[in-house]
């Protein structure tokens, strides 16, 4: 039985080094060394990468390290909430700023700032956010699927660091299952009121389902949970294959019952994932576990050339 | 300053008796009161009451509690998981089967069982709520919104206890702002290979924006979080309008900076929720809280009639 | 296999009915409804009782509810912080105020206020604290136990609601195995400038391994976690014995490793709970959940006299 | 006001080069690149600097960090559990093994193993430590205070890497609030059977005071929660001063009222932290944040030289 090994620091070690370590401690540490041992797999091999992304990640500074990872081809499918993708096109323009999260929201409100936890956003960057939309949005006789607003918005924002931008130039699809639950939406609906936009609410199914069917092997990294994790999970399911590769780094836990902390081995029992699949979910923060893992991962993928 | 009334239980005591003690105690307990107080108070006065789900609720018991409170007239406007329908759906001629969250879960797939944390699903009601949905999906040319389709599907469930079946007697408009994350989005899909059935994704923006602007007053009932709070929070925000009640059962934390975790508070920065708004979280298991509210508020109800 | 029976809620409804009802529903709620299964029995049978209670219980107001189940003969055993036993004394002569967690808290300081959560102290009831303790602690040539100290102490406390004077009538040992961690151990250091008083730090061990090593049967239920939980535990480890019911009632979860969110399963690796035993753990506040645990079974014993 | 700057990631960079981008993102990023730079303050200026220590983080591989800080000069004081140097001691002639979560713990009880999560100890192991505690242990006439138990301790431990040896030779102190709640307590009680060894629970107090009431200006990094944190924080509060800089790493979220959760700021309020201290809190597990905010203030220190 392997043993554990207290884990030496020493100063000015590479992130990865600090991981590698981590494989032989306990808890969190050791499923985050695994989650990187996992990822390096599915970068490394034959994999039909998904990144299922949640949470207010890009408000949290986790955009280039999105983009850059779809730039360097490690992204095949992205599944994204809309609010993610709001914040990314705000970033092509403006900015998010450094708040706090005790703070009088009421004054917050009159000053024209909006919060999410410690990052604070000015209404300015709102405004030109609909402003940017209503100029680029399509206008189309066609009925869209929502993978084609994504990509046709992606080719509108003048930003590489873009999430949006980059999926449009590497050709990744963007599926964004909840999307009138966003201010694209919301946006997106104001403008159909005088303009020709038109979104099936299924049309992505079929798209993403046939990416499932295609896939030989397949791993998936699900950042939070909620509708991005469920809708690539749930369209695997109607295929005969399943996940692989599995990585979660969430701060929900499976007591409550909810799908955002349901663990990867209840999609076992689904068909979602294989019963032979490798996975690990991380309880831990993903501003801090994201870019550890790819990090560490980056480093061993640059080492083994 | 108000002090703490030790709680004193007596055996036999009703459900209102035990929260309304509650209200001189400290941390879960007081804010599990308050939410009651608020409860109490939205659903006495002249609100437009919004009541946003999800986690799986319906998988979990609380299906009854829901139409219940549909049907007394205690609900407005009700935002929803896809899932929680699909479940809804299945207990109108299936079930929910007690299971537990130690399982095999490869065996369970062996078996034709999908998990839910400690509730097991049988692949033949599965089975049967896809032929269900292939004969009860609509045929039509004009283009719907989700509101409409859940609207129709309510009329073909036969079961009075269904939330579906509720919402549509009683008028009440349904929105799944993730509907394509749910396996009516499948079966929708599905279904419009060989049929007509096109839903517009932003057709249900107009119609719950427009309930916003209409509303003078309002409350809304938040149990867990993700699109369902999302959705109904970013409608108010278009309006002029914003909650002047909120009550949210969750056990997520704000910490983690995800929405779902979000406090009341911040929505107050966004002008979601109205900076003179009455509202409270309680951090708690929602199928404990929920039934516990709901129970103390309708004793109060009735013995204030 | 059970199915799912959809809780219906009716107004006026009392405490066990509705937990009565949660035993067929999902997660938090048939585990509240498995807790009260198990306190039934433990309660109704020949069971040695131990009561394992931390976090902030007494400042909450759950003193009643403990020195309740004392006084009625439910409790065998007390583990216990020292803080829950310094607030029980506060509160036999002053009280604890309603305050709010959203707190100014250098201006409570300047106020003289102290913060839990969201009950405030005064300093002035600290102040007569440590006025009685002075007053009270005995003054003694040989060396105590623990036990005997907080004994000694339930004798001088006027209130019969106190915990400490409870368990003092009702010859139930009161173990506080983190002692020196409270301000009844400032208080005790500051006396023993001047007078006699010495306490054997494992003097306690040998009373409560006697007990175990007594114990035919035995149940224990845990509030929180920490040293209340380790020290029962591990009392009953050094015995051939082990428990035969346990229940806990936490909000902390296993993943991070930390013993106060330990699985009971956990404790039968180790021998601590019996491999037969009946075991659960209900991930929820237990300002909630332990006055509902505790008035369901009251109720349950009432009716089957 | 300072904005977002999405964290861009490079193979090989450092982990301080990683957190120092952290200070620029937010939620866990954010305050773990904060905790450093209060870290790097503490250990650079001329502060009494505090560890307290809970959580097994031993078992989880943790050992070697702390030790090196007290023997790099790191650590003044430390508070520690029980559990954490009975876990110390067998590393210093034993191990713990690389278990998993989802273990068969009666099946884990037949082999002669006890789980910590994913860690396993096996019995021989457990069964040497006591062999060695009644070896090492001392006979002596005069009371001791449990401090001075756990320097005789320390003195016998032939392990460089050990905690306790490592405290002994650097002449920190080692102060265990709990000490009754761990096997050295129930090792110790069954030496004191035959042998004469007699600790005051209350010495330990003194000595900790008069620590605090020299401190001209004291740090504290709070790992966890516990006896551990209180012990230290209460003891500051007795005497006229209070900590200039605290960082706690904890899973622990305050909603629930218990002290392992509760604020830094709510101890402002107590006065046990100066109202112009720098705090923060880092709410994640505290086996990946711990190594990473050491390893990168280790390399600030060692750039700085």
């Amino acid at each position: 039985m392997d043993v554990v090994h207290q884990l030496d620091i020493e100063p000015g070690m590479s992130v990865n080094a600090l991981v590698e370590r981590m494989s032989h401690c306990g808890f969190g540490a050791r499923r985050l060394a695994e989650a990187t041992a996992i990822y390096e797999k599915m970068l490394s091999g034959d994999f039909t990468k998904f990144l299922a992304l949640s949470g207010a990640m890009v408000p949290a500074g986790m955009r280039n390290v999105v983009s850059d990872l779809i730039r360097k081809g490690h992204v095949d499918v992205l599944v994204i909430t809309g609010a993610n993708l709001v914040h990314d096109i705000i970033e092509s323009f403006g900015c998010h700023c450094l708040g706090t999260a005790e703070s009088d929201d009421a004054a917050l409100r009159a000053e024209g700032k909006s919060r999410i936890y410690d990052i604070f956003l000015r209404d300015e960057d709102f405004a030109a956010f609909e402003e940017l939309m209503q100029r680029i949005l399509p206008d189309r006789e066609e009925i869209l699927s929502g993978r084609e607003l994504m990509s046709h918005l992606g080719s509108k924002i003048n930003d590489e660091r873009s999430i949006l931008r980059s999926a449009y130039e590497m050709d990744v699809p963007v599926f964004c299952p909840a999307l009138p639950d966003s201010m694209i939406g919301l946006q997106a609906w104001m403008y159909s009121q005088t303009k020709k936009l038109t979104v099936d609410a299924f049309a992505d199914i079929k798209e993403i389902v046939d990416i499932c069917y295609g896939c030989e092997r397949s791993g998936i990294v699900i950042v939070g949970g909620g509708a991005p994790k469920n809708f690539a999970l749930q369209s695997m399911l109607v295929t005969p294959n399943s996940f692989d590769l599995a990585i979660q780094l969430t701060t929900d836990t499976p007591e409550n019952g909810g799908l955002s902390g349901a663990t990867l081995s209840e999609a076992v029992s689904w068909g979602k994932i294989s019963e032979n699949a490798k996975f690990v979910t991380v309880y831990a923060d993903a501003t801090i576990t994201l870019p550890l893992m790819v990090a560490a991962t980056m480093e061993r993928l640059k080492n083994s050339k």
